[in-house]
């Protein structure tokens, strides 16, 4: 693959004025949309959306172009290596297109890749999933943590990559294994306080709470909803995932309903998504840890978001709120 | 068992007055609420809840008493033939009650009996239970037909029993069976006018939608939540019900997300318990079909207990209105 | 009028690039918005949107330009024989106009030429007619009918050429026709299973239900609320209507107010519109009936315009949901 | 008539313990609710509730009851003048009626009687409705001004009587016409503040925007509401009750639809009852001021029955609140 | 004072029936409700509700009674031994008092005696005293802990005796000091997961977030708002105590708007009293912790009340839910 | 400063096309927005918006430009007269600016200048200040009339100056200055029809209300919230600036707290912004004043804004409708 020194970003292109018209350009991006549509004229052809870390731009891809099947069979979410030259449509940046080449896994996981291409959880993925891994192994009650590790097995890597939300808390690459190990975190810390709460049953019911969500969204690299997930939603897959898992790890009847209890519970109220209300303590508890946290999640990216030149973040629409990013005494 | 003649209604026992106290009487009723409870010197006892279609009353049994084992084993929800001697407590009827006896399953069979205790769908349950099994075999798609039967097969029994609701809609025996045929039978006049609407799929689907009843409500006499409809809720309850049958019938894939889907969505509006929104052609038609039909349900019952004295019904929480009983032109 | 083979549609315009500046063109357009200004200096001019079934764009008329009498005469909603130059302003297409002509009411009855401008209910608006009068006539109760009749008579016109909405159901040319026809075959469909709802109640108010819309909305081809419209809204114009239409009829009092309370309640809540909430079984029988078609016509409009590349349509706002567009096992 | 000195009120009653089982009474009391029943014998009875402004008891009247025809005849509402004996019913005042006569229209206008069976209006009603005669004389817009003569003409009477509400503000006799006159009074003193309100408009708007109640409310003594009430609203019978007087006025069209306009928007929001929302200077205006008056109304009879012992009146379900009811510095 | 062996309680009382007529007992009883009325004749008298921890009674005391002058002394929630003898008004137990006495603070302080007559933390009071005091020496920065000590000076007695709430969480003796202390304990565990949180502002929010409902709820035993509650509410007559300490304690302006926002916005939405959103990362976290602490104390309550024979507890209304009161497994 | 008549308005900015690319200009302007920015070389630039009465536009100043410093100083909200050259990008306007020179106080003072920079009362702004001094004057209870003095005194100024608002009703210069006096004339007209609430609290109340709004709103000619505003609201800053007023005034603490109550609750629903909700008569009162004139503001504003050529306002969304613009008759 050609040096990436010499692969334009999109702040780069956008950069260019219209005297840049017709210069020759390389840049590596993911493919956001893909949009088929059909000419007036009867031929079919793409309305594109490429997009890295810093922004995204559309343009037009003919079916007779070279490119047209590479995109097609990319897919959305794709990462490619496009060539093409400089060119405006209605005084917005439009480049023509004259080649492109999809990424392999392999190539995607070259170091300093992603980063630049799409947001990626602060904290360092590895140590994440060790982390996650050993709160399975923590789960003292043994049906329990058999049940976590069957689902982790069946759904493990894309719950590795998934995002926590598309557009509200934790909304990037592994943020859903950011948001679980911190709940996981805070699990930990408070149940000595609440000694009415059975440990093994809110930490396995933390740990799959969401793991519908790697059924839910789909595509590595652009967040959209799959099928699964507009016809059954998060909160079911979840609860079926783990359904499955425990009658394979040969989980009691009563702790297959409560753990099955919280995942259906989680979202607080049914105008949230929850299926049924919290009525188990340790349905309450999780539930109000992965709000805490969610809430938690979204001031944690405004501070890394934050710029000295101004004290309050953008409006955050989780917290109906701007923030105040400066610390105290400062 | 003693003959019904003699046996006193709770509308008749009412219309005593205090002068009756100590008078012997023989009653057939339903055991509505058993709540244990500890008297002051520690004994335990009973407030016992006693009814049938015309009211109810409370008493209370003391641990001493013969009847207390009787009741404990009989249940809420059992039927119980008690005779006993008029008393009052703080001017309420509240009897002293000297012998119980449960009945037996063969014996709630008698004729006319269950129609004094408790209300009772108008239409004939056999009726309506052959017209829901023809309408099953009326289903096209083979796969689709062995699905329903499936399920079915599980729960027939309680599905045919149970109320549509325990407050609102059908909320009366067989109400559920009553209120699935009668979408079933407006579901085959409406399919010739919608026909992007799947028959197989939308018949399927309402055949099936509230089946997840029969386990949320409990108890053959008295309604009320049981552990799993508190825990999961019936839209979980009969998805994970069709789930099973359709994987034990084959059926494809794509018709069972579509069939689950239809059950994750009948109710409308996540708020009012819907897993997901309707996103296919046939749940949108079955959660509007439902909803008329409930809707209707309403006005059906509100006639049927018309009284001729009134020109309007009660105010009928579901429809936030009372309702004009007379016909037009009456 | 000159041949439609040479006129360019707004798709046909948005194609040009900037090189097509000043190139001559003409096209049949629908003047969609006239918005009377100011300039600095004083002098009038017009801001002005054209469109047609594929899309819209804006330009500028001046004063003294011999157009700006056309468009003025014309008035919003007119379809106007344009011809002009290519201009690009900021970017945009923003032609320059040199030549107007208002189509006459003749002239629009051209074969095919409305439905190039507008979106037109699918089904042929003579036969929808045809059936909507049938339906008149099958109602067997003598003054209901003669009511009917009656406010047909008033406003047939507007009521056969309205939208059902601006934006969610039905929104298209005759659809406020198609929704009542769909509406009217939906109800001789349930009507045998609901015997306690007046048939001929039940169709009069559902023939007369929306024919406020017919007031609310005004323009032959951009459709916008009325003055009434805005004053009253359609469910008290449509109630004014049926009420001079019933006591012309000699209709009975109490068949006047069941009436008058269909189109009152028809909307079902008071938020959405609904003065009172339905008390009648007609009332109620109706109200789900609206419903249950305004949902399906949704259904069926993102049906007619999906795409084989896309499983799912956009976003439908009436749904809150996208819909699935493919055929279940295709 | 007998002399009212020797009538016992609620409160005297209700004060007697069942050591007076057996002694005869005479009340003048208001018939409030009269439901007929069918005991178990097939005999009709009546279940009645009779009170005054003390409070109310219920009772039992059986068919062969010489009472029975007396209160049949005499209807919810009337006045009643009853003979009987003290007895009780499990424990609460529940007498046996020998004798009922009702009093007659001219009997009810006695001096200080009615303020001893119904809450009135605290201002005297005849000196209200001089005022409110002198607010439509005027109106200096002639057309208007014949308008609400010709409303008042038609339902005067009721509305004298009419409360303003069942149960939120002015919801006691002659309220209604407090309430409308206190507008009116806001009204005269705000117009000068507001000069773009038409004044002979917002005046007209005041007079007429709850003639509506007139209808919906029935019943001189027992407020309810009435079939017109319920099947239409008080919106819309009061936009009906207008438009008919505006066209026999021969009022302007544009003045025409001003004025139902304001009686249309003027409870705010839609589901607070308002048809559309206020869209004219004197829509808002009117609807403003009517929203002052209903609050501090329900501010002045919290003040009316403030009790020197406690510091704030009850919960004031229409200000969601309790109300200090101790004058600033006492 | 006479031996509490010879008080009866309010449940002895109730487990009386009418043989017991003119009993002489003696009872130790809060004064829950006092309100002033005035008899027919125009006699004073008290409606008197007199309590303990199994429930209350009321009666009534005229005033010429001895009892009178000592009730009207007490007032509402004070502790009074009383004399009667035992009644019945309308079937209900409603006793003559013949004697009263007040019972003192110093008396009050009797070991186990407001156990029996009000509902207590189960934490024992002095402890959670000391808990709360360190946590107040814990914090680090100097003028954030002497703010807190400054409030804690002005109103600690009562802020120690105070509920957290009149009928939601916490609601009982002791249960603001409970929850405070349960929040800062899960302050202090959580805070090293979320190193973006200001230690000392965030333990100092949380120690004086609810200090206003201190002066918010009045009365020893009995719980009810006070003038200040209802005219100011507990979030602002907080947020004036922490600002009046704060400037005694020459707190820094920045850490004084900080802390003061912390209890403005800890209530979350501005619907459930909130003034602003929390726009701060301690705001958030406090505000979070708050909600998690509120709903768990609801859990432990319940589970405190939890009762073998039923496998649910009764419905919360702050968990909208039932709450499953058996532990897993059991 | 150069002579007016040669500037350029953002109006006549906008009329110019790309030929007049290069050309020179000078305009008056306000510093609307200036977000500092960091480029991907690594030099900070300022993305800036400018702007007039009628409109506004976005260019980018880089740090090594002389225009940087005098932008940074100045600050959003200053008055900026700049000199630049005519350029487009992306087809939108966009200068390089080359001079800029900030306005003094004393320069804003010039007539006519700041009329053509923002929108502004259109009621004299002078005598508007009188007319409040008058109504502070005319409180005749001392205490109160010292109060508002105070609180005037310390933040008359800014009072003056500031909107009523961000984006709703009297939002423009002087704004909040014209709804108080409005207000205080309403008042003074209402007082006499509602002897039961007290005149000097209710002026007091009025005149001090929205005074937090002062804080809340910071920048000359730019509105934007305050760090204060953000973090407590204008409703708790204004409680504040009355209780430290009224402690000076040594007004009695019975009024305080009625004071108080009545800024803490003139918003009238918690959901709205209102700390508690009205209790007192004058609390009532004045919130209902206040909503009666902010909705009467809008109104006055569009008529102002109205346009012949159309009936009907735009969309005015603190009124959720249209408002008919044209005078009854006309």
């Amino acid at each position: 693959m050609a040096e990436t020194s010499h692969l334009l970003s999109v702040g780069d292109l956008k950069s260019l004025d219209t005297a840049a018209t017709g210069r020759p350009f390389a840049s590596l991006l993911v493919l956001k949309k893909l949009a088929a549509k059909t000419a007036a004229n009867g031929n079919p052809f793409y309305s594109v959306e490429l997009g890295d870390r810093g922004g995204s731009f559309n343009c037009t891809v003919f079916g007779d172009s070279p490119v047209f099947e590479t995109l097609k069979d990319a897919g959305e979410g794709a990462v490619v290596r496009v060539e093409g030259k400089v060119e405006y449509y209605q005084g917005r940046f439009s480049p023509r297109l004259g080649k492109a080449t999809a990424l392999s896994e392999t190539e995607l996981g070259a170091p300093g890749l992603l980063e630049n291409l799409v947001e990626v959880a602060p904290e360092d993925s590895g140590q994440l999933w060790s982390e996650f891994n050993a709160f399975i192994e923590g789960i003292s009650q043994a049906e329990l943590r058999a049940t976590v590790r069957a689902v982790v097995d069946e759904i493990g890597d894309d719950f590795k990559w998934a995002p926590a939300a598309v557009a509200m808390h934790h909304a990037y690459r592994h943020g859903l294994l950011e948001h679980t190990v911190h709940m996981a975190r805070a699990c930990r810390a408070l149940l000595p306080l609440y000694p009415e709460v059975d440990p093994s049953l809110a930490m396995a019911g933390i740990l799959l709470h969401d793991t519908g969500k790697a059924i839910e969204y789909e595509g590595t690299l652009s967040t959209k909803r799959s099928r699964r997930g507009i016809l059954q939603g998060h909160v079911v897959l979840g609860y079926q995932l783990a359904r499955k898992a425990a009658i394979k790890a040969k989980l009691d009847a009563d702790r297959v309903e409560r753990l099955e209890h919280i995942i259906l519970s989680h979202q607080g109220e049914p105008e949230w998504g929850a299926a049924v209300y919290a009525a188990t303590p340790e349905a309450v508890f999780v539930s109000m840890i992965d709000n805490l946290d969610a809430k938690m999640g979204m001031v944690q990216r405004a501070l890394r978001q934050a710029n000295d030149a101004n004290e309050f973040s953008e409006r955050l629409p989780g917290l109906s709120s701007v923030l105040l990013t400066r610390p105290p005494g400062a």
